[in-house]
């Protein structure tokens, strides 16, 4: 059903592999993406791949024929080459390369939304993109210096879920200039707060705004909140991993 | 203040590099612990360093004294071995080596407790022993074949919790024997329960239990609890990541 690439020196191959830096993601403007049920997620949802790469055991499989159909190019390669290019001893038997999407802020569904500022952990990122698939939460707004969601490590933690959840990524001022006339309220997390989350008004539209890992929100964003909450702290803990506290926030509010 | 040790070959270095596997730490009933901060926890709860290597940048910090203190042994070290300790480019400049602590089942305080079967993800693990700290939850049951809480992975997303949090780890049968005479309430989550999350009796003590990350509660398991309830999930995932699904259970309950 297609040719087969036996040589880490083949251009394709090199091309995907690349796509482990963000420089050659951010110059191409594609992605990969992990797993036969990652890919078809993607597909089912109306992303054409670029590539589908797979592994000769997965040959006859229905699923991958329908990843390879709606394929702009199909080649089998070795297990050692996917393994090369997952950097991983048991790599996924299909690899896909898709165009990264890129949603504006006023194309963004009402609803409850999630926004986080200079978030830097590309795992934290891809699970609260999964977290907000589940919830039902209607996107997500990256704002200021983040990690790229569209990563290999990040879009991995997704589990598919990158291709359902529309991404904006934006400057503090973009954001700051879209919130002033945005009608949604804005729910700001902070351990300094007093009020407890569950208190907010999460009637959508709204925002659900965290900051990131080690430093929490800027000032400048937290002046803009109408609420700003905390998740009580009980214990000896001082905090929580940020993709545990944006689902404990998404799930009080949906 | 004390030796400086310049070499990889020293032997305290070998036996600290090896508790990256699991066997030595089962053969030695030691883990590592990174960071300054997660040593001090350890013994602001009363646990003695066996031993703590630091860079000499950190030589003079009060901290390190505190914990040099309480420690049996000392030893300055190179950025490179903390590096080859750490298998990280940027390692902490502290580490410390501490007894495992174990706890019985009949040692668990009432309240609300987690019991997690056959988890996978040292991350996952950390990460929820983490949430059970800051959500005031009074211990981790782990049951079954699951990753080891004292792996260098799970310490490190623990962020100092694994000295806070009590850890009791089980067979199934020995759960199973416990749970026969434990008052408590047993809220199992499953994708295939009707209920939602939020109707279930959370009033301590209880105990929330989760199955591994791909297959869920095993049948066994399932058939002895009280409640069987599910995170409802609203978009095309199907399925939180198994911390975060965690936290929003413990954040219902507490």
């Amino acid at each position: 059903m297609s040719r087969v690439i036996t040589s880490l020196a083949n251009a394709a191959v090199k091309q995907v592999r690349a796509l482990h830096l963000r420089k050659a993601r951010e110059e191409t403007g594609l992605f990969l993406v992990e797993g036969l049920r990652s890919v078809l997620e993607g597909v089912e949802l109306g992303a054409r791949p670029r590539l589908v790469l797979y592994g000769g055991k997965l040959a006859d499989h229905a699923g991958l024929a329908r990843a390879a159909d709606a394929a702009d190019d199909v080649a089998e390669v070795s297990p050692a080459i996917l393994a090369k290019i997952s950097r991983r001893d048991n790599p996924q038997m299909v690899l896909g390369v898709f165009d990264q999407a890129s949603t504006p802020l006023d194309g963004l569904a009402d609803g409850v939304l999630v926004g986080l500022e200079g978030v830097r952990d590309p795992g934290n990122l891809g699970t609260i993109i999964r977290t907000i698939d589940a919830a039902g939460g209607a996107g997500l707004i990256l704002i200021g210096a983040t990690c790229d969601p569209y990563s290999v490590e990040a879009v991995r933690a997704t589990m598919g879920s990158i291709f359902a959840v529309p991404v904006a990524t934006v400057t503090q001022d973009q954001f700051l200039a879209w919130r002033a006339t945005w009608p949604g309220r804005l729910i700001g997390t902070s351990l300094a707060a007093r009020a407890d989350f569950h208190g907010a008004g999460y009637q959508p539209p709204c925002l659900i705004l965290l900051g990131a890992e080690q430093s929490g929100l800027t000032p400048a964003l937290a002046d803009v909140c109408d609420d700003l909450v905390k998740i009580p702290m009980r214990g000896r803990a001082d905090s929580l991993n940020l993709a545990v506290a944006a689902g404990v926030m998404l799930y009080a509010a949906v």
